[in-house]
């Protein structure tokens, strides 16, 4: 795309109000608006990065057996009051309506997905079944805070999984656990598994997907040996262990660290089936609860994510991965763009590219091209001319290099 | 996809609430299940649909330069007093909130866009502009019906586009007429353009995409000339012809209708510029208000119009154009699961396959089959592999041959 016809426009400063590394970055690089406390909006370039981090997610839910769907926003009383929600969490859910037609905007689709369960499932021969969404979600925050790591209006997949044994639960849980590190590594994050409490229903323990970096809201405790050695990692909110103190699993040491939390996995056992009586008939005849589990990854919260670990404050500069970059390539013509058109028009099939092609400073140029973040650079100057071609950039690699025009393609494609 | 693995079980009986084709067809082929009022929730198959819908309309937007976006549901009160809407628009806004934060579930998006366009246009050499979202939206209906043709929570495509000059406005409005003619096409659907009233505060008349259907909300009279010779048409609500005068325009008889509006668009003039003070500075270095426009297509809305325009209700019979079919090719294994496999391999890499695995009568996949509707069945059976192959029906053409398996995928490929 060319940059002159791009909706976009990079503040020269932070923004005063921003309280967070990824809304100072992402309302000054022009991917979000702030609309209000809590609620962002996506920008052409901000957009083009939640795409590739839902394709992303669905993919890999695709591949561990997740059927897309999409449930409500709106969400009646009578469903609600049947776990005792509509009580237990009034304080974060937005209501509306009138006294007969009370509904409240979803936070959370337990209570949805179970009844469209229910009515879906007889025998024990339709189980298992992993049921996903992504969508917007709503939660009254008191104090939005932390830009779009906890708002009051974001993006969620959203899977539940619904079996007639604990092992084929389990058996499941442990294949989500693979699927959410690969879909975390190709976010470009390093996630780590950490054991955290599994809510007043259960003894059994729930697992966050924690990146560990100072702005994180959680305390994580994990054993410091060298990577892969020893996989204890616990949420403080359960563990008695201490910074210092000795694995309770190897002989290593613990470490205390922050953490964000970019996804969830639940072990549910029969609360919701339970409370909404979604049932099935075993082989044995008999009437059973469902088995559920549940599945979050924090969409818009882990491209906040991805911005607090990547972004260089003291040199204002970001580079995205290339796998949910903006464009993957960004074109700088320098008073050249008689040669830049070519070029561009070589590219913008093969690859995706963004081509400033504006009648603006070098140094703009180079300064908003630092913001934006894309993972390879291509400068057209009379100095790269001169020099037999174009500069190309690796911003991953921190290499640079002159290639001729002609031969930039193959090179791009050649990686 | 194989059919057992799919989350899917058609009803046998119409359900007794819908109040329209479209939900009666939609729940009964379990694409979407009621949620409550006024609200669906999208299962796989309907799932599908929707996804191909919004991408048909996304790639004609972005072919007329529109640049996609994601604005937000929650809205708050300060912007929408700003243009009168908190007030004029008080009984479909689900609002929600406390005193100090009062918010309304967005029905539309014109304060939020103009607001921020104002933040970052500020010259003419900015604009012209168009953007656009596809986004869950709310309204009150006071009595949601029609089943997913007029719900309180629905998919929309919503642009708007900011303009200098009423010349360059018309251009893009015009330009926009002609990529809804396309999307309508490619969606399978014949859409008619009618003039309608442009609201309170424009003389100026807005533009309605009608499929005239026997079920449709809106009466249209247009001209009865033999097609494309006289383009007059016009809803009801502001026109003075009547069933059998004689055309305005030409010699041709006016003819009554009624018609679903699956799109509009809108000249807004200044009103949103105005009341938001969004402008610009033009050539001569003074500042003006931008002129703009509105374009809206529903998408749930054309969903639910495909199905009362196509759907053989006699024969409980579907048939979806192939641009949006859930999937394009229906395998039915009829006890032949072996060749059957055979051939489902051989084709899901090539093209999208649902393919009926399961063990159940011939009577109950082809009950079913009828029902979801893909453009082309492939039954393997005794019957047809005796006569050398499986039977390819074409329920678009209504066409059916025997083809040997190992040929099917390069005929489908002809087509």
């Amino acid at each position: 795309m060319r940059q002159s016809q791009l909706f976009h426009k990079t503040l020269k400063e932070t923004p005063s109000d921003a309280d967070s590394v990824n809304a100072s970055y992402l309302v000054r690089a022009d991917f979000v608006e702030k609309h209000m406390a809590g609620a962002y909006a996506f920008l052409p370039l901000g957009f083009r990065v939640v795409k590739k981090i839902e394709k992303i997610v669905q993919e890999e839910m695709d591949a561990i057996g997740g059927q897309q769907l999409l449930m409500n926003v709106m969400q009646p009383k009578e469903l609600w009051e049947k776990t005792g929600r509509w009580e237990s969490m009034d304080e974060v859910l937005y209501k509306s309506g009138d006294k007969k037609n009370q509904i409240a905007f979803a936070a959370t689709h337990e209570e949805q997905v179970t009844s469209i369960v229910k009515n879906h499932i007889k025998s024990y021969k339709d189980l298992p079944l992993a049921l996903y969404q992504i969508q917007t979600k709503f939660r009254n925050e008191p104090r939005a805070k932390s830009g779009l790591l906890r708002g009051r209006e974001f993006l969620m997949k959203d899977m539940y999984s619904f079996h007639t044994t604990d092992k084929d639960f389990e058996e499941f849980y442990d294949k989500s656990k693979i699927a959410y590190l690969k879909v975390f590594k190709r976010l470009g994050l390093e996630a780590k598994i950490v054991e955290a409490s599994g809510g007043a229903f259960t003894e059994k323990h729930s697992h966050e997907f924690q990146v560990l970096t100072e702005v994180g809201e959680d305390t994580i405790f994990f054993c410091d040996s060298p990577a892969g050695e020893c996989d204890f990692a616990v949420n403080k909110e359960i563990s008695d262990v201490e910074d210092g103190s000795k694995c309770p699993k190897c002989d290593g040491k613990i470490k205390k660290a922050n953490g964000i939390e970019v996804g969830n996995i639940f072990p549910l056992e029969t609360k919701y089936s339970h409370a909404l009586e979604a049932k099935y008939v075993d082989k044995d005849g008999k009437e059973k609860e469902m088995i559920m589990g549940c599945y979050g990854i924090g969409i818009s919260r882990s491209l906040a994510t991805i911005v607090e670990v990547l972004y260089n404050q003291t040199e204002n500069k970001m580079v995205w991965p290339e796998s949910v970059a903006p464009f993957k390539v960004h074109i700088l013509s320098l008073n050249q763009n008689e040669k830049a058109d070519e070029l561009y028009k070589i590219l913008k099939d093969k690859t995706e590219v963004l081509y400033d092609d504006r009648e603006t400073s070098a140094g703009t140029k180079f300064a908003e091209a630092d913001l934006i973040g894309c993972p390879i650079r291509i400068i057209v100057s009379e100095k790269s001319l001169t020099a037999g071609g174009a500069e190309v950039v690796d911003n991953i690699k921190n290499s640079t290099k002159i290639i001729k025009l002609e031969n930039i393609a193959q090179e791009l494609n050649a990686k």
